[in-house]
């Protein structure tokens, strides 16, 4: 049974500087995050560059992650597709090299939830900016009832904060709920009931005290410590040109780091101006991170 | 000649309980807000449900603020329309009320601007998510070099500070440059060489307080003082179902703070549900509003 | 008792050179119209330029237009607006003029809907290019079963074809169903159990003739009329910055029939190049129009 | 060099009653269409079905087709997608199975075709509603003046008349230019100077009947052709849920022809309902297919 609830992490894909997939460095952004104590890993979501891959890399990144993991976390892989033989194809790929579940939208109806449903369990997205879906609440707590193998749900349609309630009155505990949208809502997304949040935000540490707090009920604390983080929270979830501005902030902060060795996000992608650089290396200073 | 600098706020349009405009509670929250030194008014944007009244109810709401600011700060008024007569029926009986300038921003090619440019000075209004034209820095130091009337440029397309630094190159300090977008980048913007921020943000005096800093060379107190209020800033301009979840939190707090009776956005508006009250005052709270 | 069958014209707003709106030439247009035998007018709508007028405008639109008419065909007046507020007002205008039913599409929610259901019986408009809200046939079915006011919908989502089936299936013949498109596919609409077309097509005789043949059982010469008129159908509803192309052919015909003086469209609208001109000029004639 | 002129014959890709690819019934459809005098292939193009194809199925399409072509007439391959690596790629394995030419379209800004322009001569499409890229002539000549290897275009963004007509005005001959949109316009888009049509309409025949007497300077024999067609050419291309209903009505008269042997279109996709087949039938009897 997989935990759902925390912070899963959702795995940035790392490039050389040429471009090229840089299957060799993902061990260490793996264990990079890992050892921030995150409770998940969500790969190849928008995110991850995953539209941006070819199936055989695709492939290599599951495989990679996989093996780096050995259990320690749960593994979801974004099989988000165009077409149901596709997503399926993707679902089969994940399950044969040992993921835990999946994290699929709906592209248009809902045929690909069903067929990815025969394979692992699903977290579904909410995500109506790339898929151009919209699902109410009372859709989505409808098409969880009627699919048993969705156990999660990441919210992305802003404004969240209200349809979190909704679920939760809809379909209680049946289904875990997370937030997304860079963490920008996190402390009053868990005010509201959210179980985790399913980010990429670069330092995922930040989001796991800030819930810590927040589960012992030192809520003065959670969101003391929220609001300390929350310019470079703002910051990095930049909206924008979907998603060069955000992934390309987001890499400079893991190169930083020392997590990956380069920040390229895979073309067409806007390069950070220098002011980005030093309005990045401000608030990195000022949150003291 | 029009200072254009430093906190120009957006107007809210109030109504009553039943909908109807209240014409009488305009001079009250014209007064509040100049009380907290702004340095100029717009009126009828977006976010002041111009879309939703009728062209006699435009008209009132001009005639009331022009007739209550007297002269004591630039009054801009939103024309943008669907057709070139409209938004010339517009900018003609602003001027008859004695506006200062317009906002405009293109629907479809830039027929608008030309038409309107013969009335007052201009804000081109850069805002893709309703007009859904996008417009390239150089597009936009075209524009502005073909039609001298405009002196000003509200951006609103995030990621709105590489936009700021590649304006500024291109037309120099011919225009001025607003940040929008309820100033969740103010701080930033200002850096990058913004002149104010355009956004009806309901403690201007916040913005006003932190562009002072800023403009007198304080910048730590400047960064300081954006943190301290960023949580609000962020839970107020949060984005959906546009504009009515951002508009119904904005006039929850003038009412909260006295400047309106009502905190009715016309409908279809999703109404506050209880959680964005709680939320709200925890953060009032919070941030020292 | 409206007879909620057979063409609906839609009518082109007329203008002057100078673009003011030419309130002299709606009686003349109005009796053409009337005289090629049409059921009924449909004004005020996306084609008729309505969001291109002002509300002063539009009130001496639903005047003229009522007064000229006489009680002849029914008159249809679209209220569709961004706010419940705008189209109740509209919805109010119309009634006091002698309207008989209002179009209306439903802007964001269902609000506007209810709002304007007091005043006069509704033709729903099923149109998510402009509004961007797609109506599932089940979805229509419901708002048809709450509001007993709603007594046609005009679908213009395309395929139109299959909804007509599930329409019909869902609810009878409780409720009208009218074709739209410019009536591309109106012999198969008719074929589906539609009553009719709702469209600006300049030669309303020739949808009048193919239905009449449709009708009593004529299938063959039904079809062969269409296929004959198909050339200049198909051209005159082509697709493109919406409405402007469209509305353009469709004035030019008009000018050239002697209806309105002016084939002008209000800007920003493209100009009919030379090869439009002379396309029509060879489709027209070709056709036998 | 590629005679870029007469009908280019967009390849449906056929799959099994299960979905799979039916990469032995690709053959007897490549010869079918070769028989009826067709100038070109497009593969992988939005109607193939391409996004819904792995990498390994896009593969095998290509290698059958062009082996199964041999030389005959070019093979152009649909290689857009949302990054330049991906693009690449596609591009890469189209020359290494013998393609003569890439069909490519621009995801956002011209990064694609840039890094595709190595590999083989390009086919730039100008298709909005997928890219949700607006190209304007200007730009689109300027492009073709960039990139060399831009040796036609294909347009199908309606109005697509006045926009040859420009762009034959700005790059003269220099660049071949084909319709698209299922041929709705094919004889106006002649009259204004295309060179051809790229399109998947399953009377390929026709079409070049219709262009020979254009060519030879029978315009009227052209015309009537043209029109006694067009009620299935308009039946054929209808527009809506993206692409599965045209492409399942394509697929079901190729399947009547015994081109193919299974009408399937990969989910999700709407099937033809009853009516569907019925007015397919009559159709195809009344225009004598």
């Amino acid at each position: 049974m997989i935990g759902w609830s925390g912070v899963y992490h959702i795995l940035a894909t790392p490039f050389r500087d040429d471009g090229a997939l840089d299957t060799e460095g993902l061990p260490r952004l793996v264990e990079c995050a890992l050892a921030t104590g995150i409770n998940g890993f969500t790969i190849l979501g928008i995110a991850g560059e995953a539209h941006r891959l070819t199936d055989e890399e695709r492939r290599r990144v599951v495989e990679t992650v996989v093996k780096e993991v050995r259990g320690r976390v749960p593994v979801a892989v974004g099989v988000s597709a165009s077409g149901t033989h596709l997503a399926t194809a993707f679902a089969r790929m994940a399950r044969e090299h040992g993921a835990d579940a999946l994290m699929v939208a709906p592209p248009t109806g809902l045929k690909n939830l069903d067929a990815v449903a025969d394979y692992l369990p699903i977290v579904l997205q909410d995500e109506p900016v790339t898929t151009q879906v919209n699902m109410p609440a009372p859709f989505i707590a409808q098409v969880c009832a009627d699919l048993p193998a969705i156990q999660a749900v990441k919210l992305e349609e802003p404004p969240t904060l209200p349809k979190i309630t909704r679920l939760r009155a809809l379909f209680g505990s049946r289904v875990a709920i997370f937030g997304g949208l860079g963490g920008v809502y996190f402390f009053e997304e868990l005010s509201r009931g959210a179980d985790g949040a399913m980010t990429g935000f670069p330092y995922p540490e930040a989001l796991r005290a800030i819930r810590e707090h927040f589960v012992a009920g030192r809520r003065d604390e959670a969101r003391a410590l929220f609001y300390r983080w929350l310019p470079l929270i703002r910051y990095e979830s930049q909206p924008g040109a979907t998603p060069g501005t955000a992934v390309g902030i987001r890499k400079e902060i893991l190169r930083r780091r020392g997590w990956i060795a380069s920040a390229l996000v895979r073309p067409p992608a806007p390069a950070l101006d220098a002011g980005a650089h030093a309005e990045l290396a401000e608030i990195l200073a000022a949150v003291g991170a």
